[in-house]
């Protein structure tokens, strides 16, 4: 076997056998094959596909690339979430604390962010003490213990991946749906949790672009979990604008408290409702009517709140954020941007109020770049609400009022306003199980 | 302009304008762009094509990439022949001094042979005393003075070619019309003769394997060469079996002189005379049957012959071999190989003969190895020949006898026998004008 014959196999569209995907990962994370037949063959992939079978030995063989995480310890009480990236995506701050209250176990690396889409770690490091560098004891006690742990992204996870997404961004191999579904899934089941829910995004804030795309991820996600034992339920919704409010580190957990307290965007906290709901129903083989009275009655309670400030305490921050949000501080500037025109707000482009929170100081346009934690947006007005000249649209929050001018323009770029108010697209697109 | 945006519209199946193909040939030579960018726009152009637009620009900036030689001293009376690969593919030798000793200049550089194909330079160097690199002024001078000179390939011909070759051999992405197009026409521009004829092989021995395939490559380069002002013609013919009876150097230079004295192989006389008068044809501006009048001439009265006498003499070689041609030497071991049954000969797999002749040392397996100029495979009955078992098929030529074991099963297996006569191929498929 040879990776020239791997190329010419996939050049004329014919599917590899479980070695040939063996051998293959096995060269990229080894570095014995070298970039440019990897970079041949993945422009193959994106022009001639992969079926399912290929896709998910691809997955299966990347998750065993490097290190993986055995939960197995917690049986099959292990959940997990992930996310294709959104702008203003708090739901993990939310979700994750509402179904270890009802006795899940979260124990869950998560990554920074990059670009114009948050990082979880990140929103967790606006709070003043938490620590999300836990040694793996620490890492597993804590889970035992309150059901909850969060943490960066440590160890060698999926290193085939790592190389492998390395390459389709400087090579236009990015967008192929047996790729992005292979790449985000062997790091969640190298990440070893028994049942995972998958939220797709679709929209302009988001990889997939239309409805069609987002289901077909969707599917092959679930698929490929499914066919490596995994308890699978994917959500595809709605990113054509920001999710919630706020936009930026601190303001994000600020919002993610509102939601815990019962309060807050309803957009928000319908979404973290439902990737709860389906959470529980499938970790806990209940129906998702039961699993959504669960959650909904964890959340109205104050449990979730209860288990957020634990969680936080656990890991050595101030907990004392969940009951006084003020805590979590302010950034120094603050603007105002008003609406430039009466009308209805008819889109909020996602990525490009990602880009202006960036600009701010609230994200990174390379990886070196540190971030202002108290930067970011925080919205007065959605999209469907009518508006006059002069209405406030949103507060800019930062650390360096230099910026201002930038995100402004970036900002003001996003909106879209008309006569005739806007159609109203549903949150949840639908749920592939 | 990045080299990301231009395999994203690749990918994409959109043209690339000329400045784009100016900026990917520019970083192809200077190494700007990496190898694993380089190799992804080649699959996609394997699946997605190119236009004859594209495809010319792309030949236009590869020949311009390096050295290019200026043959405009010899006005439009330069005339260069291009064969994409054969065995026992020995037409150069012929149809060269044929060709110059009716006035046309042959200003030529030619190849060493690699794998199952010979090359010209190789086959010149079997003759004592040739010499195959010239100085520019001493081929010039030649060129001038007898209206024919052959060396090897020298100065940096089409260096983007050369990388970009190298890299499709590695990735699979050898066999695309466009890409075979634009590499053959590259150098043969660069390499600056007037009218250029081609014979473009296709069989088994060939890497077009059918006659629609072959037809359009040579479309292809005849399209190129014509939107970059060249007089072009190009023969599409069977390579089904090889080209005459001699595989291998010396044999192969004897076998020539035999056409040269109106002696040999029919079929290699034909091919021979054809390619022969469209060269003259397209470089005079004359009808195809006229200049094969002439050239037939030449070639039966002896001129040609004569001709190729002066040719061997003027780069230092033994011209006596012209008249004598035991004087190229013979190996010192040879075996005959018999039929081993009785019927009729269908088929002689021209690419398994050629490595059969390699194995005896008459062809190279890698650069560096080193030929013996005397190896090789006299052919003794060719398809269509009815045999009876123990009848000669062929000659085995080599200096060191231990590789008569692997080479004459390499033979072997090229040779197929049926009861029933094989259906008769023409030797010359198409002129592509």
């Amino acid at each position: 076997m040879t990776m020239y014959e791997l190329i010419q196999a996939k050049r004329h569209g014919e599917a590899h056998s479980d070695d040939e995907i063996a051998y293959l990962v096995r060269g990229i994370t080894d570095g014995s094959i070298p970039d440019y037949q990897i970079s041949a063959w993945l422009m193959a992939v994106c022009l001639r596909g992969m079926d399912a079978h290929e896709t998910a030995a691809l997955t299966a063989h990347m998750a065993a690339s490097g290190d993986s995480i055995d939960l197995s310890i917690f049986g099959t009480s292990t959940v997990d979430k992930h996310s294709t990236g959104g702008v203003g995506d708090k739901t993990t701050l939310i979700v994750a604390p509402l179904v270890a209250s009802l006795g899940c176990k979260v124990a869950k690396m998560s990554g920074r962010g990059l670009g114009h889409t948050g990082g979880t770690v990140d929103k967790l490091e606006s709070i003043s003490g938490f620590e999300t560098a836990l040694s793996p004891d620490a890492f597993f006690h804590q889970v035992e213990q309150i059901g909850i742990a969060v943490v960066g992204q440590t160890g060698n996870l999926a290193p085939a991946d790592k190389k492998l997404y390395a390459l389709r961004d400087v090579t236009a191999t990015i967008d192929s749906i047996p790729l992005i579904a292979s790449s985000i899934m062997s790091k969640k089941l190298a990440a070893g949790a028994h049942a995972i829910v998958l939220d797709v995004k679709i929209g302009s804030g988001a990889f997939m672009k239309t409805r069609e795309e987002g289901e077909a991820l969707a599917r092959a996600m679930v698929e490929i979990g499914r066919s490596c034992g995994r308890k699978m339920r994917a959500l595809v919704t709605n990113m054509d604008l920001p999710l919630g409010y706020a936009i930026g580190n601190a303001l994000e957990v600020a919002e993610a408290i509102e939601i815990l307290r019962g309060e807050g965007s309803p957009a928000l906290r319908e979404i973290c409702l439902a990737l709860a709901a389906n959470m529980v129903a499938i970790s806990r083989d209940i129906s998702t009517e039961e699993a959504t009275a669960q959650v909904t009655e964890a959340l109205d309670s104050g449990r979730a709140l209860a288990k957020f400030a634990e969680w936080i305490a656990a890991q050595g921050g101030d907990a004392s954020c969940a009951e006084e949000p003020a805590r979590l501080g302010q950034a120094p500037f603050l603007r105002t941007i008003c609406a430039p025109c009466e009308g209805y707000l008819t889109a909020m482009d996602a990525e490009r109020i990602g880009r202006a929170a960036m600009l701010l100081g609230a994200g990174r346009a390379t990886k070196e770049d540190i971030i202002d934690p108290l930067a970011g947006i925080r919205l007065c007005a959605t999209v469907g609400d009518k508006l006059c000249a002069g209405d406030a649209l949103a507060v800019l929050h930062t650390s360096d009022e230099t910026k201002f001018a930038a995100a402004e323009a970036a900002f003001l770029s996003a909106m879209t306003f008309d006569a005739q108010p806007p159609k109203t697209l549903p949150l949840i697109f639908s749920v592939i199980e």
